[in-house]
């Protein structure tokens, strides 16, 4: 085997691994404050993705936060490596030839812009979440908004560290004004995926 | 919207995504010196994976080095955190529903140890990518043992660093005695996937 083990050996790359799941890999990256309504608006799109035969996976805190950046905080520079590597492992599922959607507050527009670039322009597709701070702050779902007004949590976004919106995002979701499923249909028009 | 968005919404599992693509996800990780045959073992073995119809990913010093663990160097503590990196991105692929091929040196009992300890001991299968060092010297496909004989690269496994061979591997892959297509016969068997 010696002299085969260096010749070359065909090998499966992206577009073999999408081929076999007929569809076309994309980054749905959702940014928005806490309480906008990212996890349900991510949890929601993959079950209608999924529903159409789509093959998803879904980055979140809960599968991220705990396992790979568990050795990270919420300082400015653990954030930017946060959504570093989510963006690095983004790449790689978009390479497994699967559709991303990820789940983070994402505040900072030069992480967003490097989440972009790592990723590549035509596969990465920002979506924000969008909802008005006292909307978030009533509806405080994990009463974080409570624990940081309180000094309990620091550099709590929207509280006392900055979120800057998308100047400019592929799609905004309004959730305010729409219910979950114009927000899941106004997605999915957009990935041309048809309803089931 | 706003009482919705706590509402709790049906998400997409593991097994949701393994079932859309008819197979039980394991992570193949395969352990051997450099040279030994790990990423010729690696693209056979996907490609054969993929030829059956199976959903596949392969992670290799190619894909991770250059990208999530960039930051990382060669020395004791970073090949920790590169392994643990490995291991928890290996977890992720193995909930999105893919059968992960994994090839690194991965040299410290320790380290393989953990990698199981995080995807799982049910689902990690270890394959030790077995060729004596003085044959790994001898194909020395990137030429890196020379270097590391003149000392040009730094704590390399086999060399200036240790090599720790698995004790009681899921499967034992001998690339000098065995071709190519002998040592995936013997994964696809243990894997009860049918060579097509």
């Amino acid at each position: 085997m010696s002299n085969n083990l260096v010749a070359h050996v065909q090998s499966v790359n992206a577009e073999r691994r999408s081929e076999l799941k007929n569809q076309h890999p994309v980054v749905i990256w959702l940014t928005g404050l806490s309480g906008a309504g990212k996890s349900s608006i991510a949890n929601a799109l993959e079950l209608a993705l999924c529903d159409s035969g789509k093959h998803t996976y879904l980055l979140d805190g809960d599968n991220i936060r705990l396992g790979l950046c568990k050795d990270l905080g919420f300082s400015d520079a653990d954030r930017v490596e946060n959504i570093r590597r989510i963006s690095e492992v983004a790449k790689l599922f978009l390479d497994a030839g699967l559709i991303v959607i990820t789940a983070f507050i994402s505040p900072f527009m030069r992480d967003r812009a490097l989440a972009r670039e790592v990723i590549g322009d035509t596969t990465f597709i920002e979506v924000f979440v969008d909802a008005p701070l006292s909307e978030c702050m009533r509806r405080d779902p994990k009463g974080l908004y409570k624990k940081a007004e309180q000094g309990l949590i620091k550099n709590f976004t929207g509280i006392d560290s900055a979120y800057e919106p998308p100047a400019n995002p592929d799609i905004r979701i309004n959730t305010l004004e729409n219910d979950i499923d114009t927000c899941i249909a106004q997605i999915l028009e957009y990935l041309k995926v048809p309803r089931t």
